[in-house]
């Protein structure tokens, strides 16, 4: 049993912010019991962890990020898509076919996920089995909730970076069976998108998904090139999310990253299968994609979440993506009549509580949901009094890694 | 005689940014004399200072920036301006006809500021003169190039903020006598904007500067809603910097304060005065105001610069702000035909040289420039080589105040 004391909040809903000022968080063998204003008697005989004015919260999930582009990260970014791609992106993907540059790269990478603040996410790795099997591997040694994917391409795709069909099923096939009984690190079956693989790679995968058990993440109308260039691959689909539909290849959870340009029948598929649509604020632009229309999704029940979408984004902390996306929707509603804007409430929710049910109890610090936690900085200025929402409201917008004191897995404090 | 080494990088021109690997900078007497990849035999009888693979880069100068507001940064960012303006800006504002408060805040903002990599701005105070004169003396005391503004408004203000005309220009005129022989920190006219200022005030404001051969920074073309007010107030006036012209207010420097909307007329007046606009990227967002036409302005040859604007902006870093300029031209020509991406080297440059010229010899580390520097983190990883220009690209994306280990104002350090 651990107790402790600050300033704790959590989402409930997209419109409830659960505050506690100066209160106490009951943790029972990683989970929480409860959170008290007034500590019960029955608990005073254990230790308090005082946090004093500092604030506890929920760590952060990201649901699209590709660990092998991490070196990449902040680089190139005014290059257009294309050279981005061709220039940087691939020719660093090739590079982990040599385990050992991979293994420093993922420790990195996984390292620096937790000093952001992110403990549960959905990865990208690259077409390489050994490389993906050290970062699932990593990853799962730490107890970290989330989902690995080895890439698939076979098609479309540089000749240092694409594979035979058949030889990329059975490389996938061997990865979900080495790690399907993994308590943390998930496999997840990751075509790149639809225009570098083949329908008969997306059939087959489909099939894997449905003898392990397996969900999918993959891009979905990222860009107006990418979804026309799909709809051109796959001549009978009317939408991006037909092809992965018509391929059988959508089995739970359903992860779509990007999701700018979704047609009506696009949003209703993935509803359907109470699919993901994950926005990466900062990558979208950077890579000159577009926008979401987050305002409307959200109204219209679609599961949304963040991804740092590192390196076409460059920034993993999760909360910056917050106050990213809120711009974003700002830009949007200001452009275009299609959305609204978003509030801060809507986008801590999505952040946190929204993103993290794919995991599990996790996101939230309702009873029984599990203590992935972080504690931050209070934030305010000695000459101002701010409020509990403040407070997280301007770390999402201007807070940094410092202000992450300390982090907390399941009830157990990480030291990074 | 102080000699640094270290990666250094500074840009001469939009299109050129001058990279030095492992190299020596002399400075004498706070002036850079030259950069030099192997140190020539008469300057190594002196003391290095050795900044092994860091990089050193000439300090930001933030052209657009409310001090008052300080204390209100990252917070009520979801607010639509109305509100954010009327509940949160104008309140806080008219807390410093208390001496004691503005202190307390100008200290911690200029300490933040430094610490921020900033070391030349242009400030808006408030209306109140003592509280201006803590700003402006805390400034000077420190060395800081800087211009410092008593804002006047006498109409369409709320009652608690709020000038009579003639005091407003008595005041003025006593704050500019009391400051105008300062060597650093040097008063500048700042009229709020257009809708809060009467003709007569901006007239006789207009007469204070010929007669203190004193500058002007306020808002122009911040918004749809302030550029239609403007003209809406005068009557007679095709355009919002027609107004400052037929008020004989445009004296040199002339600082435009976002400039997102302007007529071909703004542009060409503010071109024929020397003036400068002031782009302020996440800001305007925050505010739902739009995007400036950055591409278009500097091929058009137009001075550029950035501003964090705090608190409508929530990042005192303007490194940031090169990374949101960029990412903000791309969403610009992506959603209008008006304008074109710009790349990271003229964001750079707007930074530093363009934005420092108003100031004197900073912004650069060419020959007879003021050592205002910055000592930044290497930003590289053990598994990829970055090129000095990948480096600070990088900085100015993820970087956070912890990658600024150093600060040099005049080849002094500065400690924080």
């Amino acid at each position: 049993m651990e107790i402790y004391y600050g300033n704790i909040a959590y989402s409930k809903s997209k419109t409830e912010l659960v505050c506690h000022k100066n209160s106490y968080i009951v943790v029972d063998n990683g989970k929480v019991i409860s959170i008290f204003d007034k500590l019960p008697v029955e608990y005073q005989k254990y230790q308090i962890i005082d946090y004093k004015d500092s604030i506890i919260i929920p760590a952060f999930s990201d649901l699209h990020v590709h660990a092998p582009q991490y070196p990449n990260r902040g680089i190139a970014m005014d290059e257009l898509l294309y050279d981005w791609l061709n220039k940087y992106t691939f020719p660093l993907e090739s590079k982990y076919k040599d385990p050992i540059f991979a293994k420093e790269v993922y420790e990195k990478f996984i390292e620096d996920l937790l000093r952001h603040g992110t403990m549960h996410a959905s990865i990208y790795a690259t077409i390489h089995n050994e490389a993906t099997d050290i970062l699932i591997n990593l990853l799962e040694e730490k107890g970290i909730r989330s989902f690995v994917g080895k890439v698939n391409m076979d098609k479309d795709s540089p000749d240092y970076l694409i594979e035979d069909t058949l030889e990329s099923i059975k490389n996938t096939e061997i990865f979900i069976k080495k790690h399907q009984n993994n308590l943390y690190a998930k496999p997840i079956i990751t075509p790149r998108f639809a225009p570098t693989c083949s329908f008969e790679l997306l059939k087959k995968l489909g099939e894997l998904g449905k003898k392990y058990n397996c969900g999918t993440q993959t891009h979905i109308v990222e860009s107006l090139w990418e979804r026309e260039e799909a709809k051109k691959c796959y001549p009978g689909c009317t939408s991006d999310m037909r092809i992965y539909e018509r391929a059988d290849l959508i089995n739970k959870p359903f992860i779509a990253g990007h999701f700018i340009f979704p047609s009506e029948e696009d949003i209703e598929i993935l509803k359907k299968y109470d699919g993901y649509a994950v926005q990466c604020p900062n990558a979208t632009v950077n890579v000159i994609a577009g926008i979401m229309r987050t305002g409307y999704l959200l109204d219209n029940d679609i599961n949304l979440s963040y991804g740092s979408d590192i390196s076409a984004g460059e920034y993993l902390g999760i909360y910056r993506g917050i106050s990213d996306s809120i711009r974003l929707s700002k830009i949007k509603s200001f452009y275009e009549n299609d959305d609204r804007s978003i509030t801060f409430k809507e986008a801590f929710y999505i952040a946190t509580k929204k993103s993290g049910e794919i995991f599990g109890n996790v996101g939230s610090f309702e009873e029984g949901y599990e203590f992935d936690a972080l504690v931050i900085n209070n934030m305010s200025d000695s000459f101002i009094d701010l409020s509990i929402e403040e407070m997280l409201e301007r770390f999402c917008y201007l807070g940094e890694t410092k202000d992450i004191t300390h982090r907390y897995l399941r009830g157990k404090e990480i030291i990074i």
